[in-house]
């Protein structure tokens, strides 16, 4: 029987995923332990030359994370941290990140800080459901500024077809898990974003801003 | 053991029904054998005093139907019967039928017609799904005559939230079974409706024309 | 990137809404925490011409209303909060709530405010399941005389088709997640509902009042 | 390997199912070819001692079956083959199967004649459904007589609830897959009748006849 | 508005109800207020000559029961109280009831505890689950002296195929909630049930120890 | 762009994969079209150190294969082809594939003949289904000589929890499609299966007896 | 009522859509009667600048299409007719569809098709399914002069995963409904991409090879 | 009535199982409260030469079973017990447990200790996942040592399929709940793993390591 005493019995880092792909590294915090995550966090003190990203941190998780990292930058409202704290230069085409309404916010601010680390510009829009169309109307010009437009949104989750039908831009859409009731812990949104009846939509994982900004940046990314 | 072999056996209609809630009879044709309907057809003759509709019915029913009520009007496109043909005069408030696309087309026609042999006068807007937001933009005076508005509409299902947010009219929402994959029959939509952000949006069964026109038709009834 | 530390960053208030659609505001409070719902109600403070409602509100998040806006309606049974506190005269027709069972009552209370803030006169009938008919045949007369019915029930949901076989009145029909087991939290009664037998019944989400209630207003809106 | 060839490779008849249980041998029928189930008809013709039904029969399965049992009762509103033709002497209480709609009718039926098979007296009372409670209300005498009630019904399933609300024997509830859209087939009826929100509900298979009247014979069955 | 604020606004009590359907009133706790709960138990305080049982009840309700009614009988195995405490002479058939596993206890225990009360004489058979046949092959004769069967299956729900297989009188099966992953809340066992291949089997919600209890104590009920 | 006429354009045969696993190629056939199929059989002609797998073979699906390999050998009752069509001399342990019903043979027919052209000795037990236990009680001396059993059932799933309490050998079970109403295609066994309260059951995909004899065969494969 | 009797009736054209979005035209063929399509092609016969798509075409589809265009290009393969026949110049970075295995063919067609008329240069890559690591390993070089891959994968859906942790491109995912059982026409693979433990994969609807197509063409677009 | 007072009226422990099926009693602690596991801990205690595993246990089961029994081993990691501590001599073929992610341990870990007490050798691979496809093949050698394996996977569960394309042993495979949004508590893998395109591959329930460990010890078993 194995000895399950230590870092390597149960996380096999993968530093070299940068050089294979070009990307930070990525801890999923829940499901492992605030302890498990510190020693992640003190694994990577020895290489700040990746940025590394700690996501859907609790509270507890971040504790643990800037026990072993201080200068982490921390963003609560997104439940992430990052290190080193100063993203890269930016460069690429912009990411715009919408969020149907406040409720969706945590999942939107992880979208904006993941493709800001993986280095392009980014801009933040919330509080633009449908339900008051003047409000994404009035942001058309905005929008066509963008090289990737992530939406997010949760209940009827209609926003992304009706951005997409506005922009040329490739649509990334996030269903949330805001709701009750039919919305069936973001089924709802999910299902309607899969239908969406305008071309150059994708969906991601309900309530995943993490996939959604990654993505963002990879097709924003410079030529 | 009972025998099984005529009217009484099999169907006991309800002709006192529309004293008591003033409204048509209605006979669901599915699932029901083309000399089923044809009998009710014959037992309905003699009481031309009462509007009768059979929905949802087949090229075979219709066929049962007009042998025993030659004079009835088919609609083919809204897959339904009446008789007598003509509709009563349009009394009480405008019913408006919305519908995103064409393949929803025999959903609203069978709204559309509900509503009208109800009493009521009767609008179709037709392809003004919200892909291309400027059709249904273009329609906003239309909709803001109606007294009680239909929204019928497949796959993402997001017209009804951005209808009910450019009108003060009550939505009636019809989700559809058009599309495919996700769209799981119609639950997509179903669930879209069911979650829609903007208030004053109510939503019937999966391709329920019939269902929603009766309601519509009971809202904008006259006081 | 965006800064997300004020009103602004995290919601865009609709006062134009009750022009647009002549209905007031609604604050979901499921979703935000107390001190963003606190936020919105200093807000709306300079605006008493206009009713604001703050639904699905917890304990502390009325404490937060209730901290801007100390003469703010508190009803505790429906979990709303209401300002200005008095309810419009009613006008138009009358809004009758029916709840199948005592647990169902959160939901219709929720339902019976909303629709009395959107300025109807309101009626609530408790108790009335069908495992009992003579509880809701006794109540036949009273029921006849709204102009649109409210009808919220959980477990079997069995209770709209039965009221909409006995008025000419729309019926909104509200599922709760009241019940246990293959109640799979509402899902059982909002399917009942969407196949309701009867004519006349439009379904609204799982456990939403405040939908179902708005939507009775509408119905039974002046002319 | 073994050699696929003859009856004992594919069934392995019951016939002591009898003596063990005290009810009749049944074929289901669906999911066997015409020729499978004229073998096993073949094999019982040597058994006249024993009741032999075959359920769920396709026009094909019945031809099959009465080649080798001409003189076999046939009953095609049930989808139902009996042999020996004639039912048993009846003993035991009053079997009575109630359905909704007239589209139940073939499960309503199955239920009826396999209850008269194993031995009990049986009535049927159709089209009963609560859309129009008069209905229902007008048959209580008849339901009281019962010592099982069989309660068939598809779409909102509503049925059973009333019913067992008005009597106090057991009812045993078949959901069919009667209707479209949300009914998912029958899911929907199911659902509804796990949820009866009156005690004395138990619930078969969608479209389950042959279990609904085997479990009320059993029921019923003198002591 | 109504005012929401004594017995009246939440519970109207039937206790006409044994009277009409010979059975005694339940109060299903979940979803009341401990407080509401006691204010029923108050209101039965003046009908010794009824039985009331409280169903489901936390240690809360039960207290509020208890203060109200302060002999009533208390069964914490089975979430139950009752009162008047003493169970009514038993008559008719024996009702068993059949746990697959210990986990099942609660569930199980309510059903004997219902059956008991509304007059049958009880057995209850405990961990005979079908992993290990020779526990329930050792039971048969036990088995077949009853009247009516409570089989009570949680995981696979296999157990009411193999009772039904051995016995003639009728099954009422019992999904449990018990078990992860898969069983998806009692979702796995509910179908199985449903689709037993063994006929005699009726089945009822999730959990719903007193619902089978009760059918059970009808099924053996006395001529 | 591609152009896509040749069978490189739609397939890579994959014949190193014998080498690779030590296992036969297996081609399914469903989805593809008889002309794909056909063209794939001609490929392998020159192969006949492998043995080949057609499964889930229509007729016309057969048809194509038999042009190009005519000696191939056709299993009809199990939907499969084979070539060459001489199996492997058998070696390991037995495997013993069990059907609950007649209806799950054409599975339980294709898993036996999988295991036997892996180069298993196999055996086939068939219609021992639980509502009868003395069937399967009858062949336990037989189960126990296999070193793997396929145990294949629809409806209630229940044999493999049955049979796996009786044996020490692994039980690989399939569920199957047959049934209707809450079977849901195979829904109800699959669950039932996932939730074996005996331990050593493991499950494959609703109707594939290809991998459970495939299974089979790799579990009881010479040392 | 509406007369429903010309074009305007049941489709409104959007040909300004090119303009707006700059991208081709769509006409979804399903739901649509042949000779609705063929109408629709006749009414862009007037517009060959812009390109016009018909998509899921049947045999009858794409007869009615050829009717009114007989240039059009019609790829039986993909299900897809294009007007004019011509691709555009390709410009932009390479899109590459990666298709799992041969039954995926008709939907990775459909992608190919799409992204080449929208203007990208394209290649397609079949029948490299992650049982066999060794083909999609060796296809590495040619997947990483991608600017956009498009992958297509039934049953498992387990290759996106595989492919994006491979490549720094986006990776956009379409499960299809190849498959049976388990597979749920599409659901399993579709929830397989949307958890896919690689980031920088998006998902569109089931079989949805045009929305991937589109997709990826917007992505791989020039700056 | 039944009195439910002490072991025997809630388990019937089966300690002649050692004998009928040559593996240990497994007590599943997951609906059994601590004193009921800590009963059955002292009434095993007489049986040293039974092993028996308290599989899923939480600190206060643990608590309960130390005190009856204060030199069983307590795995944390796996929530497992086992008691005599000390596991049986290894014999048979080697059971390797491979885990995709650091959030599978506790089943991997659960897996591995089953399989160890059932007399097996056994090795534990960690944090192997697809989307860094160079880890698991690094490690091919080693799986191929294996005569069974466990596979234990959240999310997209794809790694069975790629670690069964690699080897020629069975593999049992094991979704767990890791993940969220349209993971659905394990539904997702689940899905996956029963559609795995590489055959060789059966699966257990959701997260149960326990059953896993069971049927690969049972495939290595020795001859």
């Amino acid at each position: 029987m194995t000895d399950v005493g230590d870092l390597a019995a149960f996380a096999e880092l993968d530093l070299g995923r940068t050089a294979r792909r070009g990307y930070p590294e990525a801890i999923y915090c829940e499901g492992k332990t605030p302890s498990q995550v510190g020693a992640i966090a003190a694994a990577v003190r020895g290489r700040p030359d990746i940025v590394t990203l700690f996501t859907r941190a609790s509270a507890a998780h971040a504790e643990a994370v800037l026990a072993a990292l201080p200068d982490a930058r921390h963003d609560a409202d997104g439940a992430l941290l990052a290190w080193p704290p100063t993203p890269p230069v930016a460069t690429g085409g912009l990411v715009t990140v919408v969020a149907a309404g406040t409720s969706d916010l945590r999942v939107a601010r992880e979208a904006e800080l993941t493709a800001r680390y993986l280095g392009r510009p980014t801009e933040l829009v919330v509080d633009v459901g449908v339900a008051g169309l003047h409000r994404i109307l009035a942001r058309v010009a905005d929008l066509r500024r963008a090289r990737a437009i992530v939406v997010v949104a949760g209940m009827d989750g209609a926003l992304p077809s009706v951005v997409a039908g506005l922009v040329s831009a490739p649509v990334v859409a996030v269903p949330t898990s805001v709701g009750y009731g039919a919305a069936f812990g973001g089924l709802a949104p999910l299902l309607t974003m899969l239908n969406a009846c305008a071309p150059g939509v994708a969906v991601v994982n309900i309530d995943n801003g993490y996939g959604a900004g990654h993505l963002a940046a990879q097709i924003a990314a410079p030529a």
